[in-house]
């Protein structure tokens, strides 16, 4: 579970590598990525995108034409958040959209706490929709019901947010997931994972990061939380891979077997009648761009050949 | 202000184009769009997702290297939103972000009312964070202070959200929008507008799009919001490029000429030293191309050749 990969003259000038603030202070300079006005919400530059367009689209080479192919919006249904558990599991991360739907008294009301500088938020209902935490999220209602034999792989990208308020570049609230992810037979879904896990690593080494697996749990909320983390240690139900950023080990995949609990969650069956199984193997394209950056520099055109050609060729 | 293009095949074929409603079931059974199990809200299959892309790249050809490019991300810091006015005069299309920043008790209630099936959300505090209402927004924070000789271009794309619950396939809450901003000197933000408009129509009609510019105004809420919406009329202040999807005339760009709403709202100065004014031209990623799937037919590799050429070449 353990992929190192050493390109000879980035290691050596690891060494020399700056911290992760001196590589904030300097990526930031370059206006690879602006400030919005809030902590972990970035404006992302052309460079930027450069990159995470160039690390999507080898994901999907991953995939090998193998998966059906979505692309989800930022939003979900509040009840596919809920029948999921996130809300519950997760509750200090998800953000749930709040609109406005009152009389013209309220909108006047609204107005007098828009003058006062009060919380004129108050005033709003809870929307059925809610921000996306997972791209992974969307595709578990689309697959409810009986699966065809050999299950279903659905490869998803979208944008999702979580509630983690930091100064620092390598957590991003508003973030982009692209995930491989499989529904079926409980023996092809772990396969999955850890052929995903495997394929995902090589990836990320072939472009010149110095890459680890790590047994890894989910930041599951609360006292509850803790047990159902230690749980999923034990099950060796997640790992990451981890790459610097700076000096920072930085999880920029993960590859994750969630058993049957979507499945459950969502009526899902398999082909033989069976609570469908599932697994993701999910990439932070844009954790997997500042690693690229931190590895290679901010001057991309100066990058490695060889990760040029992989990215761009 | 008007751009007419009949491809000569396309416009015969009209008479006999499908409703709105027919355009639709189509598309569904098609599997280009798939709901979401909330109105608005639709998950993107690799074909739709080609077809944006490409309407991206032909906008992005459209600013011909003149503007600094930005993606942004779905989520804008709340006092953005309110110092753009956005709050006040669209009340009903904003989406709030609100999140959880209680106690180890109020979650234990949140478990309670998630349990019960009663509103949970009720407990959630608003964030620093609102969902993105347009894509320029992110700009103008960006341009506060001395603006540089000739001003500052910037091409923007970001998802967006507007709370406009419809099970219309035209009308997404969650929405992709390129735009091509300008902020500087007055005679120059209307030049850019009228200019931004000629060439987006000319571009929409290379693609084969039957496209008219009509005179618009934002959709300003309640009793005020009607006084604004009429003064946006007599101002000429916005236009709209409207093409057929099924048979509903839809808005699939817009040429605004904001005067010095914004430059006055972030403090943008030109080099001059009066206030700003600003333009923007923005295209619709996700309705342009519904209106190319509604002109041309769901099987991309049956569209006009000149068409796929101009897309895909």
């Amino acid at each position: 579970m353990t992929a190192h990969v050493t390109l000879g003259t980035r290691e050596q000038a690891r060494d020399g590598a700056p911290t992760l603030e001196a590589f904030s202070r300097q990526l930031l300079a370059s206006g690879i990525l602006s400030p919005s006005g809030v902590d972990g919400v970035w404006v992302r530059s052309a460079t930027f995108e450069r990159i995470t367009e160039a690390v999507q689209r080898s994901v999907t080479a991953l995939g090998r034409g193998r998966y059906e192919t979505i692309q989800v919006p930022p939003v979900i249904a509040r009840a596919t958040l809920e029948r999921a558990g996130y809300v519950r599991s997760f509750t200090d991360l998800v953000g749930s959209v709040h609109v406005f739907r009152g009389s013209d008294q309220q909108h006047a009301d609204l107005l007098r706490r828009c003058d006062a500088g009060t919380d004129w938020a108050a005033v709003l209902d809870p929307a059925d929709v809610m921000l996306s935490s997972a791209a992974c999220h969307h595709v578990y209602p689309m697959c409810a019901g009986r699966l065809p034999p050999g299950g279903r792989r659905v490869e998803v990208r979208g944008e999702c947010f979580r509630h983690e308020p930091s100064s620092q570049v390598t957590r991003h609230r508003s973030f982009r997931m692209h995930e491989l992810v499989f529904v079926g037979e409980p023996v092809d879904a772990l396969t999955h994972r850890d052929a995903g896990l495997a394929e995902g690593l090589e990836l990320l080494s072939t472009l010149g990061l110095t890459v680890e697996a790590a047994a890894a749990n989910d930041p599951f909320f609360g006292r509850a939380g803790a047990i159902l983390a230690d749980g999923q240690r034990q099950d060796a139900a997640k790992y990451e891979g981890v790459a610097p950023v700076g000096d920072l080990p930085t999880a920029i995949m993960s590859a994750n077997y969630a058993a049957e609990h979507f499945g459950a969650a969502f009526a899902i069956a398999t082909a033989g009648g069976v609570v469908a199984h599932s697994s993701c193997v999910a990439f932070g394209l844009d954790r997997v761009a500042l690693a690229l950056l931190s590895a290679h520099g901010l001057d991309v055109d100066r990058w490695p050949v060889g990760v040029r050609q992989r990215l761009w060729q």
